[in-house]
């Protein structure tokens, strides 16, 4: 049955970046053949909600598909890439940081399909929203990608391993690092019996506004303003925590070489 | 006409805080009598748009109004508490980062309305999401800003100038810092020529979840799970910007010292 799809798609993997984009190709009308993780368990939850084959055993991967997607961590994709059969069909990976060599040093048909968001096992991701990066080894290749991407996403972009690697470190500091930033504040506030909530409406107006505006454009406080007296006080606060308060200098300072670096 | 009301609001000031306030106020039924700034324009502009009096000089403010609003500049408020006449009413500001003293020195009936938000001239905010956080020098003039605040929020704290103070310290944590975080991730996107929007959906998605979980439980990234390969691909990507490379090390850490302490 599954053999005479006329597009056929394995996806290789089962956390949480497989299970959203196998539930968005589905959707999309791009059906999964095959679900492979070495955990069976995990192989048969996904491929059974995607109406696909569960393996768990890299020797049963279809070797007929036509796209391999290889949704794995980061540091587990050169395992894949070695214990996949040799195949004919486009091979890709949906890693940020790892390069589109790690698939083609061994496949000629090779390709990334990056969709840059923060994926969550209890957040159902709008698809339509979330950009995909691609790349390819070749012409064919990435103009079946498009055609996949595009008919998940209204964001497509072709970028190479070089933007791909400063896209995904720029994607750190604007979800990673904010993130604990909004860690620290939760703390701070639990240190004077406060709830985190006083600060989701900053949170979310901060994130809006500097999508709407730009970040630059969206800055002020204290050290913007360089308003020594301001400054003065909250590291008065810190000062039974060095290293909050270090930290706090650097991003004034940052905050305030930005401004003259940019005029803003 | 003025003097005849039963409930007089004079707002003092005419930036972003006076204007977004004084908007909210004469929305929710409580009519702003006077608005008073030193910057002609300014005052009637405001005023006019609250069918409100314009006033310039402070001797000109209303001795006989019930609440007095104080939205200017956390330095400017000591200036203003001074120029103002002697009065009986209930004198608030509406800063996080100044104590009831600096209004209480002065006037026996004195208080703290602090909106949290980060205001913006050209987006409207949806004052009943904003928690508003109180402090008065005596319980009537706190049931009176209780009312006030009730009808414009539905979010109304109490809070002394202690529990304001660190709620300041992690508003700027998470709006400020993080703000600066994105702009470093534009400026890092623009180095290879890719756009801001590509990272939107992530900062929205960043902000709903730290609300959704908390911001420890949505913690992710190479510090977290200690990936020293893409960290060290990371800095080598900041090679050539020292300062920045150290903030990556420096956030890194903290990330990772964050988890060790809470465990998560």
């Amino acid at each position: 049955m599954k053999q005479q799809q006329t597009f056929d798609i394995v996806l290789i993997g089962s956390g949480k970046v497989a299970t959203h984009l196998g539930r968005a190709l589905v959707q999309a009308g791009l059906p999964v053949a095959q679900v492979y993780s070495p955990t069976k368990a995990h192989a048969r939850r996904l491929a059974r909600e995607l109406n696909a084959q569960a393996v768990t055993d890299p020797k049963q991967v279809f070797d007929f598909a036509e796209l391999y997607i290889i949704a794995v961590k980061d540091d587990a994709v050169a395992d894949v890439v070695k214990k996949l059969p040799d195949v004919n069909g486009l091979v890709v990976h949906t890693s940020g940081s790892v390069p589109l060599a790690a698939i083609s040093s061994r496949f000629a048909n090779a390709g990334v399909f990056y969709p840059l968001q923060t994926f969550s096992a209890k957040r159902k991701p709008d698809f339509k929203t979330i950009p995909v990066c691609l790349e390819a080894t070749n012409k064919p290749a990435l103009a079946q990608l498009k055609q996949v991407a595009k008919k998940l996403s209204s964001t497509v972009r072709v970028i190479d391993s070089a933007q791909r690697a400063q896209l995904h470190l720029a994607a750190v500091f604007a979800n990673n690092f904010t993130n604990h930033f909004y860690a620290l504040a939760q703390e701070l506030l639990q240190q004077q019996k406060l709830d985190f909530s006083l600060l989701h409406p900053l949170i979310r107006e901060t994130a809006e506004k500097a999508t709407v505006l730009s970040p630059a454009a969206a800055q002020t406080g204290p050290a913007l303003r360089n308003d020594k007296k301001a400054m003065q006080a909250h590291l008065a606060l810190l000062k039974k925590n060095p290293k909050l308060a270090a930290l706090y200098k650097t991003v004034s300072s940052g905050i305030q070489e930005h401004r003259k670096k940019h005029g803003t």
